[in-house]
């Protein structure tokens, strides 16, 4: 992409000054438009060292409301940042809807910079780039803008930049050591950075090559194509507003019965266990675990449980058996409910990856991700094609917690439609477990039906090896306790024994 | 305090559990009430190293629900927090309406550990205990219940418990360096612990000593009294419930006219400048500015600017000329408008402390915390006892960030009612700026003699030499901006030439 580049592109000050004027203009309007459309931009700025970088976003910035848009400036990792996996930082600077992202720097830095300075393992080479597309791809799917920009000079060039950098007193401290090696070796840095735009340019998210040889040049195109990009993003979603939305009953009705691939079927329910035994192995588990989650600790593992099942299914006393083995400095619970504002303003993911465990502790969600493609789909809170997609980007986004080293296991409660009436009474009379049942739990009672073509096609599509759905028979409380406990304890001895 | 503890307290295994079985329960129905009520908890464990602090968070949890509370381990600062004020950090684990907060020592880490080391600086210990105090009435008198445990043990124990986690393999790690320097002057320790207690003891947040050489004691002590607290609160908080809120009008009606301090009368709005004058003085200070910037980065001072005024006063023009000399990589501005939902969720002041700016960067809010003492305030958002309260609340806050060596300006916009109608009409007519104006601008302007009362009483008591606030003649658009400009460069170059 970067090889036919001409780096002789030119513009006069005077043409310069004409186009800009207009095109200030109308993206401090497309600004207001997509503040009101509720439209997130992201615009990544990429680029050789003393391409520019700053200067290009100082210019974009001039004509855009301080109040609509935040820069980000991407630097090596912080301790904090290297224990959790790669993207996430990124998505801790994801736009709320109607905001503006622009990062200096961005994922890339990954397959550029870090890359080049050996700060990227292979392990992590070998998958970012696939991250990186279905991240990409997951933000567009959900309309976020995404513009990505490339600026590039010659070595000759870049050189002399440098060179004047360095000679002055107030800009000498930006010049370091990495800028003038990459300088020098500026061909394999090229090579290196072709690979990268080419593994990661896409329909949904292409790159756009800046010739930042002659600034007014390279600002003009930059400008340009935000403004063009905006203006398609609003008419895009202009034409999206007027579709028809399917209902949910027709999107319920998907396939005949008998051809759906069924998980909960063959559940045996009648798995239980006494009283006794299960003390006995409670105790000893619960010993094992607690031992475990000190080695978890210091050999800097991070563990998610996701928890889903029926209404009154036995997720709380589950997880309680599991807190009650653990260091409370090193797990913490997220009860998963409806999105507050703030939340609704992002991508339905955002307010999961941001919680993604620091490497060594353990995240247990009491609901989950998984809503999507349960109440959402059900309810109708999402549309069709954004639940049927989530299978895919649910299996992307544990993917790449289990790339950096996560283990993540998910379990469905099981219990059937008696039991379920039965703990519904049995919490009704008990004036201390009142609280635990409301109208809604009623309601989705009544969509049973509904909600097991769901399930069964959520364990199916989103059960895989790096992040396995454990069915729990979950009739007898004490058999779904031990069962819980021994799956994370197996699993997390599976880790450590076969990655030493 | 400590000196007179009897640490021979004891209490039988018998007599614990059958007192640990009514606590637990009694905890566990609290802490549904405490949700229920939205009382949000924050408990402090502090004590002697081996005293025991993460057992007995262990034991202390065991009743709660844990999708209710999360637990905090405050160590060293990492390099982040150290660019920011102290209590930055606390303000990021404070909990949620109807949540609990434990934390794993907590800001005391700075009279205590951390002094003792001899991370404490000597300007910070100066400080330190005030800041404390007035953060811990703030969080009081807002009703979050604070309770603070404080865990001895003898010398002698210490050792022993010290030796015995060194000669295990799997706790070994856990004993630092420090334990043992910290075992070996345990006077010193002591007398350093004693000192910090003393001076942190308030009747709103009592220190609890706990006798730790007994576990079971120990524990008993502390569960006992987080049960006795909770009551307390929610005793407290039905009581308050019912207690009849002054209307607005009586709280708005203050003060007879003739005796107010006022800050706005004797203003001169007719200042101003040419045309040629504001483009001349504009690119000079803004190319000041942009040097500044640089040097604040590498000198890492942070600063903060504060905006408020009248509705189209002009704060939005003031803050781009601001914004267009920065480096967009160091600066960030937070527009404020009505709290969101998490926002609601915690004191008036979280979303403050939490956005304040890293070492080294710029952060400018367009509209400010100020918002409590001037619509909340008249829109009855808040009890008159709230907002009177705000102005000590604030100014301990920017007395905070200001000893943390931040630069804190606050801009006052001031137009005269002529004006403000010019403006409004101006923005009607013009399609670029009809987004600007709203029914609520109609609808504030017509309280206008309210609010100069609430202004001039918020300028008043609020102008420090700390944080000082900065009446801008506006009628003139030049003239402001340029004196924005020019009072942010002198306050700059002043603080870097008094602070080598």
């Amino acid at each position: 992409m970067l090889e036919k580049i001409d780096l002789s592109k030119k513009m006069s000050k005077k043409e310069f000054n004409t186009l800009m004027r207009e095109l200030d203009a109308k993206l401090g309007r497309l600004q207001r438009i997509c503040k009101e459309k509720r439209i997130p931009v992201i615009i990544a700025v990429e680029g050789f060292g003393a391409a520019g970088k700053g200067t290009m976003i100082n210019r974009l910035i001039e004509p855009l409301d301080p109040r609509g848009f935040k820069v980000y400036t991407t630097q090596s990792e912080t301790e904090n940042e290297h224990y959790h996996p790669f993207l996430w930082r990124f998505w801790n600077m994801m736009p709320g809807k109607g905001r503006i992202s622009i990062l200096d720097r961005s994922w890339y830095r990954i397959l550029l910079n870090d890359r080049f300075d050996g700060k990227t393992d292979a392990k992590s080479l070998a998958t970012a780039a696939d991250e990186i597309n279905s991240f990409e791809k997951l933000l567009t799917d959900d309309h976020i803008v995404l513009i990505k920009f490339f600026l590039v000079i010659s070595q000759k060039e870049q050189k002399k930049r440098l060179k004047k950098l360095a000679e002055s007193k107030e800009t000498a401290w930006r010049v370091t050591d990495g800028d003038w090696k990459r300088c020098e070796h500026y061909d394999e840095y090229f090579r290196l950075t072709e690979e990268a735009l080419q593994k990661t340019d896409r329909d949904n998210a292409p790159w756009t090559i800046i010739e930042s040889e002659d600034r007014e040049y390279a600002a003009a195109k930059v400008i340009s194509t935000v403004v063009k990009r905006l203006e398609d993003a609003i008419a895009d979603a202009d034409r999206r507003a007027k579709l028809p939305r399917a209902s949910v009953e027709e999107s319920a009705q998907i396939f005949p019965d008998a051809f759906r691939a069924s998980a909960l079927a063959g559940i045996d329910l009648s798995k239980t266990l006494t009283k006794e035994q299960y003390q006995k192995q409670l105790k000893e588990l619960q010993k094992k675990l607690s031992r475990l989650h000190g080695e978890l600790y210091q050999r800097r593992i991070p563990v998610v449980l996701a928890f889903e099942g029926w209404d009154a299914g036995g997720k709380g006393g589950a997880i309680k058996r599991l807190t009650q083995a653990l260091d409370p400095r090193g797990y913490e619970v997220h009860p998963v409910s409806a999105p507050n504002d703030l939340e609704k303003s992002h991508h339905y993911l955002w307010r999961f990856w941001t919680a993604v465990p620091k490497a060594g502790h353990i995240a247990i969600f009491d609901r989950s991700w998984y809503g999507r493609v349960m109440v959402e789909r059900l309810e109708g809170f999402c549309s069709e094609d954004e639940w049927r997609r989530a299978y895919k980007e649910i299996n992307n986004m544990e993917e790449c917690w289990a790339n950096s080293g996560c283990i993540v296991l998910k379990f469905w409660m099981q219990i059937d439609k008696d039991e379920q009436e039965r703990r519904f009474t049995e919490r009704q009379q008990n004036p201390d477990k009142q609280w635990k049942i409301t109208d809604e739990d009623w309601r989705n009672r009544a969509k049973w039906d509904q909600y097991e073509v769901a399930v069964d096609e959520m364990l199916v599509r989103t059960s895989t090896t790096y992040a396995p759905w454990i069915i729990v028979e979950a009739n007898s409380k004490y058999y779904a306790r031990i069962k819980v406990l021994k799956t994370v304890v197996d699993a997390i001895e599976q880790y450590l024994k076969t990655h030493k």
